[in-house]
C-alpha cells in the first residue's frame, strides 16, 4: 500500500505553490510556477493540475486530500473563489469540483491567511499553542486566527478582517471609506503615507531625495530609519505605536496564546519591537498581556502550503 | 429516582442568588438574599449553603451540578474568588471545595460575565446561536463570548477585558492607566464624565441644574436626553458613536452570531439603537457587520443564575 500523504496548494495574485506533506508536516515535493490570473481561471485549474500530476509522478505518498488557500474572499463553504482584485477575471470560480473530479479525493478551499496561519500553528512559529493569532503586516493588515488547533470561523463563516478595526476615530481615510482603520495607520502603506504627510516638517530628511525620484515607500523608510534618519525613526515610531494598539484591541478581545507576526514590514521586526512592548505593557492592567510571546513567522513562503496540506488533513479526519 | 436538576449560584457585590433549574432551563425554584462581603467569605458560604439546603428542602429534584458564577476576577481552575473590591475581604477564597463537600457533587467556577452570557445564550435572546458576544454596559464596560456554546477562555483561561480596547488614542484617561479604552468612553461613568466636561459650551442645559443638585449621571443624561435637552442628546450621540467604534473592533475581531446587550445604560437601548447601527455600517466595506443581529438582553436578573447553571451541566458533561 502506498504511503498516506496530502497535496497543499497556496494560490496566489502572482505565483502557485504546490506541495505533497506527509502526515508529520514534512514537505516532500513542491514546486512553485507563476500564475498568469488574466488568462482565466479554466487555465489556471488546468497549470496546478499538471503541477499536481507532475508532483505525483515523483512520489509513492498517495494523495489522501488536497487544500487550497486562495487569496480571497474566497467561500469556503461552495468552494468557491470570487477574487476579481488580485486573480482578475477569477469571479465564482469553483476550484473544488474539478480537482476533486480527477483525483477523487476530499477537497478544502480556505482562505490564504487562514491556511498560513495553520502552517505556522502546525509547523513554525507557534508550535505547542493551540490558540494563535497571526498578524500579517504589508501593503495592508490582515489577521487569522488558530482556535484549538483549527481555523477560527466566524458569523456566516466569515473570515475576521482585523485591518479594519477602527483604532483612531480621527486618524486618515481608509479606502474601505472609514476613518483611522488599523490598515490605514500601521501597514506599510500607511508608512508611506505618513512620510508623505510629514516630509514638510523634516526638511533635511534623506526621505526628500527619495521622493523625488519617486521612490517612497515603506521600504525606502525603513531602511532610512535603521541608518538614522530622524523624521523615518518618527515614522516608524509612530506606525509602530498604532501597531501596538491594534494588537491591545486583539489580545484583549482574543487572548491568544501567541502572537506570530508576518509579512514584508514585519522583516523589521527588531526595529518594531520595543514600542510594541511598551505599548501592551500600558494596557495591561486588567489582564497581564505582555505575557502572551510576540515572536516572527518561521515558514516564510511556505506556510500556506504547509497549512493547506494541513486543512485538509483536519478536513478529512473531522468528517 | 429522583429527577435530576442543577443549582445556579449567582454572587454579586450585594446579593446572591441561588436557583434550581431543570435539563430545560426552567427555573423550578429561587432565593434572592443581601450578602454582606464584610462579614468575611465563611458566613457567606454558610449563608449560600443554607439557602441551597431551604431551596432542596421544596423539591424533589436532586441537584446534579452546582455552578457559581461571582464578581471577578475569579481563578475558574482553582475555584477561588479573588475581589477585595466589591466583595471586600473576599481575597483568595475558595468557594468550591466546601460547597463540593457539603454536596457531593461537582462545582464549577465562572465569572458572572461569562454565566450571564451563557444564560443569554443558552433561554435567552441569543438562542438559536452557537456564537454570541455579550457586551454589558454599566458604570463599566464588559465582554462576554459565547463560542460553540461554551464559555470562550483566552490565554491562561483569563476572561476577555473588552472594556479596554484602546478607542481613541486621544482620548481621556482610563482608571487603568491607558487612554481612550472603550470604557473611559462609552459607559455610564464616561456619560457621566463628558457631560461635566462639555456643560461649560452648554449654558442653558438641564444638566447644569442637575450638576448643582449633585446628582448629574448616566441616568440624569440619559432622562434629559429623552427629553430633548440639547447637551443631553449630544452626549448620547457622542457615546453611542464611541460605543460602535468598539462593537465594530469587536464584531471584526470575533465575528460572533449575535451581539447581546445588557447593562444599566442599555435599557435605554432604543436611543442609541440609530447610532450603533450607523456606525457599524460605516465600517462594512469588508464583511457585511451590518447582518450581525444586536439585540438586548432578556433575562435580566436571573441570566447569571441560569447561565451557572447551564456552566455545572456542561461541565458534568464534558468531564
Amino acid at each position: 500500500m502506498k504511503k498516506p500523504g496530502f497535496i497543499g496548494i497556496d494560490l496566489g495574485g502572482t505565483n502557485v505553490r504546490v506541495g505533497l506533506i506527509n502526515d508529520d508536516g514534512e514537505i516532500l515535493h513542491s514546486i512553485t510556477k507563476p500564475i498568469r490570473a488574466q488568462d482565466g481561471p479554466t487555465k489556471g485549474i488546468q497549470k496546478i493540475v499538471s503541477i499536481i500530476d507532475a508532483i505525483l509522478e515523483y512520489t509513492e505518498v498517495e494523495p489522501r486530500a488536497i487544500g487550497f488557500g486562495a487569496t480571497g474572499p474566497v467561500d469556503h463553504q461552495k468552494g468557491t473563489i470570487n477574487n476579481p482584485y488580485t486573480l482578475p477575471t477569477w469571479e465564482n470560480v469553483d476550484v473544488v469540483s474539478p480537482i476533486r473530479e480527477r483525483y477523487e479525493v476530499q477537497v478544502c478551499l480556505e482562505n490564504d491567511a487562514d491556511v498560513a496561519a495553520l502552517g505556522e500553528t502546525w509547523k513554525g512559529a507557534g508550535i505547542g499553542y493551540r490558540n494563535v493569532a497571526v498578524v500579517t503586516v504589508g501593503t495592508g493588515i490582515g489577521t487569522a486566527f488558530i482556535q484549538d488547533g483549527k481555523i477560527f470561523r466566524g458569523f456566516d463563516q466569515l473570515h475576521p478582517e482585523g485591518g479594519h478595526i477602527p483604532i483612531d476615530p480621527n486618524g486618515p481615510e481608509c479606502y474601505c471609506g472609514a476613518n483611522g482603520c488599523w490598515e490605514a495607520l500601521a501597514s506599510g502603506s500607511a508608512i508611506a503615507n505618513h512620510a508623505k504627510k510629514m516630509l514638510p516638517e523634516y526638511p533635511e530628511s534623506v526621505l526628500r531625495l527619495i521622493l523625488d525620484a519617486h521612490r517612497l515607500d515603506a521600504k525606502s523608510v525603513i531602511q532610512a530609519s535603521s541608518q538614522g534618519d530622524d523624521l523615518a525613526k518618527r515614522i516608524i515610531n509612530l506606525s509602530a505605536k498604532y501597531l501596538g494598539l491594534g494588537l491591545v484591541s486583539l489580545i484583549h478581545l482574543h487572548m491568544p496564546e501567541c502572537i506570530i507576526l508576518t509579512g514584508g514590514v514585519m522583516r523589521s521586526f527588531s526595529l518594531y519591537k520595543p514600542t510594541l512592548i511598551d505599548i501592551i505593557r500600558k494596557h495591561s492592567v486588567m489582564n497581564p498581556l505582555y505575557e502572551i510571546p510576540l515572536v516572527m513567522a518561521k515558514l516564510g513562503q511556505e506556510a500556506g502550503m504547509v497549512g493547506a496540506a494541513r486543512a485538509a488533513m483536519l478536513d478529512r479526519l473531522l468528517q
